[in-house]
C-alpha cells in the first residue's frame, strides 16, 4: 500500500504515519517526490487496512498497490530515477556507453582497451575480476588483482568502473573498488546477494535472468530497493529461446515495458545477446533506437586470445564505429 | 552443387552443361550474375559427382554447396536481389515502408487509411481480403470485394498492394489483384502453396513461421525459387517464446544473419511482434537501425473498431511519427 | 451459446429451436447426448441474446459458452467421443497403437514392417505417401503408388491405415485410400485443409503444431467439427523449446489438459518428440502412464536406410518390447 | 583427461601418477571403480599432454575427455552411483519417493503430513525452512525453527529429511539438520554455493535450472564433485517454455539422456513442473515410466491454506493413490 501525504504535510505528520505503519507490523519507507512525500507500506503479509491510515493528519490518500512490486513501480514514484556515478548520469537523458573486456586478464590488456573505450567516447569501463563460469575448470577471474587493475584504469582515464560480484564472500571487496556493482544473469534470483546489494552504498547493475519475465526481474530489483538502496540499473541481455543463430534472443520490447512499469533506468547488453561479433553493432544501434538508457559492450584488443567470450567481443575499430552510429541515433531521438 | 561458368563461356557451352545435368537426373537452373553465369544443380538425391562437369568446355569450377539451401544462398548469388514493384525497389537501398490495416473492412476505411499512409511517406499499401483466423467463428475477410477495394486504393494513390493468399483456392484471384502476394506465418511451411507461389509472376512476401529457424525459413523461400520465381521478400515478425509482455519476441538478430546467408531482401513487421501499440514505434526504429530492407506496419483510422488486431494498430498520427523517425535513422546509416 | 433441451423434448420442438437460431443469422448444430439433445449456436458474430430461446417449448436452459471453442469442448458434450475405425475403437478405453514407417518406400518395406506391427500387437498401420519436407530437394513420397501399397497392407493384415494429407490437391485421393486422414504439425493452422477435412467422411488425426497452445490446437479441431465431421483424434508430438538433447520437448501435461477441456480422444507421438531412437521407448511408456488414448510410433525394418526420420525409427524388436511394456502400464491403470 | 590404471596397479604407482599430475599444475582426483582405479586430471587450462603419463608404471591408458564434464560423466565412471541416506538407497534400483509440504509452517502441519507420507509408502520427507521467494514480501520460511521441526519428523517417523539451502549463510545450519541438502532451481548456477556443497559431507539434491541445458546442469554437478563430494542427486523439475497450461514443461527426455551421460541418479519433481494439482499424478506416473530413480512430490494436509505452492500440492488421499500407481509401474519395469 502507498500512503500519499499532502503537499503541506509537516515532518511531524509524516513521522506519525510512519510510526503507525510500524505499529501495524509493517515497514514504512518514505519516498520523497518533487512536491510531496509518499510512504510505501512494505512486508504486509496479511491484508493492510486502508482505514488505519486514511484519516490521519497530513494524509491525502491511500492507494492499494496491485502490482507485486512496489518500490520499483512507477505508480509509487512517477519520476525517472537518475543515478550519478562520478561524472556520469545514468537515466539522465544521455545514452551511457559502458565498455570493456569480459574478463580482466592483465594490466596491459585492460589499459589498452580502456584507452580505446575512452577515445571512442565510452562513458564507463567494465571488466570482470570474479567470473561466474559454467565449468569449474574454466578461468575464474583474477580476483583482487583484477580489481586493482580496474582501479588503475579509473585513475588513469577517469572512467567509472562496473564489475561483477559473484557471491557474498567477495561483495565487500568488490564494493570497495567498484563504482557500480554488477549482479549477473545467473544471480538475478540469488536473493541473499540481492539483499546484500540492497545494503550497499554503491549503485547496482542488475542483469535480467536468462528466462526471467519482466515481473520477476523487477521483483529482483525490489529486493534491492526494499533493503534501502534506491540505485538500481536494469540491463536486458537476451533471453533463451529455440533460436540458434544467436546465443540468446534480445528482447527489445522489454525496454519500453520496463520504462512504463518502473522509474529505474534500463540498459541493453547486445554482446551477450548476440554471442557473435557481427551481430553486436546492429543490435547496439537497435538498442539505442528503442531509447534504452545505455549500452554495455564487450571490446577486446585481441579477441582471439580472450580468456572468455572472445567471439562476441568487438575489435577496437568496430567499437569506434558503434559509438559513432549509436550517438547519431541518440541525436535523432532527442530532436 | 553449383557450376560456375567462365566469363567468356558461350551460350552453347552453357546449354551443353545444362543438358549434362539433366542427363544425370538432376534439374539445372541458370543463375545470371553480373559478369558470368552459374548453374545450380538441383534435386540431386544421391551424391553428385563434380568430375562429371568440371572438365566440360566453359566451366570454371564446381562448388559443393554444403548449406541445405542453394538458390537462396549468397554463395550461389553474391549480389543482393532487388525487386521492382511499380515505382518501388525492395532491397535497392531505400527502406520500404508497407502499411495499412490488418483486414480490409470497407472502402471508406481503406481509402481513409491509404490517404494517411501516402501522406506520411509510406511506399506500399497492405490489407487482408482473405484472413487466416484461429477461430472458425471470427471474421474471415471480405474476399474478392476486399481485393477490388485494394485495386481502387492503388489506382487512387499509386501505392502498390500487398495482400495475403491463404490457400491454393484463392491464389489465382489474389495474384490477379495484388502487386505482391503475401504468405503468412502459419503457411510458411505450406509446401503446396510455396510451390504455387514459385510459379507466380508476382513477387512473394514470405513471413517467418512462429517458431521457424532461419534455416527452415530460407528453405521455404528455396521452394519458391526452385519453381522459378526469384522474387521473394522475407519478413521477420517475431517468434514465440516464454515472454508474455509482448505477443511475440522480435528476433532482430535474424536480419543480419539472413543478410549474410542470403541475397534476398528481408523486412520486419513490428506490429505482429509487439501486439501492443506502444511497442510498435520503438521496435520499428530498432528494425531500421539493424538495417532491415523495409517495414510492414499496421495502421487503422479507428483501431478500437477494427475487426482484427486492433490493439497493435497505430493511430494515423503515430504512423506519421514512426515514418519520420525511421527515415532519420535510415539517413544516418547511409552516411 | 448452447441450448440444452429437456429430456422429453419432441423432435418438433428441437426443429423449432433450430429454425429460430437460423432466423437470428446463426448456424444451429444439434449435439445428441445420452439422454437429451443440445443445440450449439455457431457463427454468432455479435452478441446472442439468451432470452431469444430460453422460453421456447422444450428448452431446459441456455448456457453462454465462454471458451473460444464450442463443439470440441466438454461443456458442450460431456461424454468422451469414441471413434470406430474398422475393428478399432479410438477413445473407447483400450490404448490404440498406430505404427509404421515415416514414409512408404516400397511394397517389400511396407509389408515387412506391417507384419512386425501386427505380430507385436499394433492396432493400425501408418506410413506417408505424401511427405511434407523442409527441403524441396528431399524425397517427397511415392504418391498414389504409396497409397496402393497401404491398401494392400490393410487387405493383407487387417490393419486400418493412417496416412497424411498435405494439401487440398491430394485430399480426395488420400481420403479414398485411408481409414484415417492425418493432418501434420505444419498444417495444423492450414485452415482450408481443416475445412476440407471437416467435410470428409473419414476420421481426422490432427497433430499439434510445433508451437501451438492447447487452445489453438482445439480451435483447429473446432474448424473440422464446425464443418460437420465429429471424428477428430488429437495427437501431441512435442513442442519446440530451447532444449537440444531431443528434437522437440514432449508436453505430456497437454494430455490431461485436453482430456479435461475436450471430449475428443488424444494420442501421443513419442517418435517425433524424441528424434532419437533410445528416447522413444521411455517416452512411449510415459505417454501410456498419463493415460493417453493411444500412441503413434515410427518403426522401420532398416532404419539406417530410411528415406526420412531414420534416427527416430525403432527396430522391430524394440517395437515389440515397447508394445509389451505399454500394455502392462495400460493394465495397471485399468485396475 | 582420464588416466586409467591397470587392475594390478599398486597404491605406490597410483600415488606416483597423482604426484606427476600435480607437478604439471593440474589437480588429480582418484576415482575408485569396481576393479581398477582411474585418475581424473582436472583444471587443465591448456592442453594436457597424454605422453606425460602414458608410459608411467601401472598406467593402462590415457583418455582425452571431450565432454566438458569429467567427474560426473559415465565415461569416467561407468557404474551407477548409489547414495545411501539412512535406510534409503538412491540410485540403487528402487524408486525413491520424497514427499512433504513446500514450506514447513508449524509442527502440527509437518507431523500430520509426515504421518501421511509414511503411511502411503514415501521414503523421505521434504519441507522448506529457508524459502527462495520471487517477492521480498512473501513468507521466507521458518528458519532454524523449521529445521528443528524437520528433525522431529525424522525422529518420529524414521524418514530422512531433504531441505533446501538458499545461501552460504545458512549452509552450516541446514547441513547440520538435513540428511540431504537441496539446491534449488534458481541456485543451479550459484557457483559459490555449489563449491560449498562440494565440501559438504551430506548428499546434495540438485534441481535443474529453469532454462538450463542438460550440459549446464551436469556442469553444475561437476562443481560439487570437483570439490570432493561424490553424492549428487539430479532432479528434473520442468523447463520454461511458451506453454501456459502448466507452470513449466516437464522434460522427461532429460531422464534417459542424463542416465546415458552420467552415473548420477536422476529424479523428477512433477509438482513444480505441473503447477496444478490435477496434472501431478499423471506426470508422476510418467516419471516412473521413464525409469527415473525417484520422485519429489508436494503434499499438504490443507493445500488451500498453504503459505506457498498450494495449488500444486496434493491432498493426502491423492498422494496415496500416486504411491500405489507409481509402485505398480515400477514393478512392471523390473520384470
Amino acid at each position: 500500500m502507498l500512503i500519499v501525504m499532502r503537499k503541506d504535510a509537516s515532518q511531524q505528520q509524516i513521522d506519525a504515519v510512519m510510526q503507525a505503519v510500524k505499529f501495524r507490523g509493517c515497514k514504512a519507507r518514505p519516498i520523497p517526490g518533487g512536491d510531496r512525500v509518499s510512504i510505501a507500506v512494505l512486508f504486509n503479509q496479511g491484508a493492510v487496512n486502508e482505514s488505519w491510515f486514511e484519516d490521519m493528519p497530513g494524509v491525502k490518500q491511500t492507494i492499494a498497490v496491485t502490482r507485486p512490486y512496489k518500490l520499483v513501480g512507477r505508480e509509487t514514484k512517477p519520476q525517472d530515477t537518475v543515478i550519478q556515478v562520478g561524472p556520469v548520469s545514468i537515466g539522465g537523458g544521455r545514452l551511457v556507453i559502458i565498455a570493456g573486456p569480459c574478463a580482466i586478464e592483465s594490466e596491459t590488456q585492460a589499459m589498452t582497451i580502456a584507452e580505446c573505450v575512452k577515445r571512442s567516447g565510452g562513458d564507463m569501463f567494465r571488466g570482470g575480476a570474479f567470473k561466474p563460469r559454467t565449468s569449474p575448470y574454466s578461468f575464474q577471474g583474477m580476483g583482487e588483482e583484477g580489481l586493482k587493475i580496474l582501479a588503475k584504469v579509473r585513475e588513469t582515464f577517469g572512467l567509472p568502473i562496473v564489475t561483477e560480484v559473484t557471491d557474498l564472500a567477495c561483495f565487500d571487496m568488490v564494493e570497495d573498488y567498484a563504482d557500480v556493482v554488477q549482479i549477473g544473469t545467473r544471480n538475478m534470483q540469488n536473493f541473499s546477494l540481492l539483499r546484500r546489494a540492497g545494503e550497499s552504498r554503491k549503485p547496482v547493475f542488475l542483469k535480467r535472468g536468462m528466462s526471467a519475465t519482466v515481473e520477476e526481474w523487477l521483483m529482483a530489483a525490489e529486493y534491492i530497493l526494499s533493503e534501502g538502496n534506491p540505485n538500481v540499473v536494469l540491463c536486458e541481455r537476451g533471453v533463451r529461446t529455440f533460436v540458434r543463430h544467436s546465443r540468446n534472443t534480445l528482447d527489445l520490447s522489454a525496454v519500453p515495458v520496463v520504462q512504463r512499469e518502473s522509474h529505474l533506468p534500463v540498459m541493453v547488453d547486445p554482446s551477450h545477446a548476440a554471442g557473435y561479433r557481427d551481430q553486436v553493432i546492429p543490435l547496439a544501434r537497435a538498442a539505442a533506437a528503442v531509447n534504452a538508457h545505455g549500452l554495455m559492450i564487450e571490446v577486446h584488443n585481441e579477441p582471439d586470445k580472450a580468456t572468455s567470450d572472445g567471439a562476441q567481443s568487438l575489435y577496437p575499430n568496430q567499437f569506434e564505429i558503434l559509438c559513432r552510429q549509436v550517438r547519431a541515433i541518440e541525436g535523432i531521438l532527442k530532436e
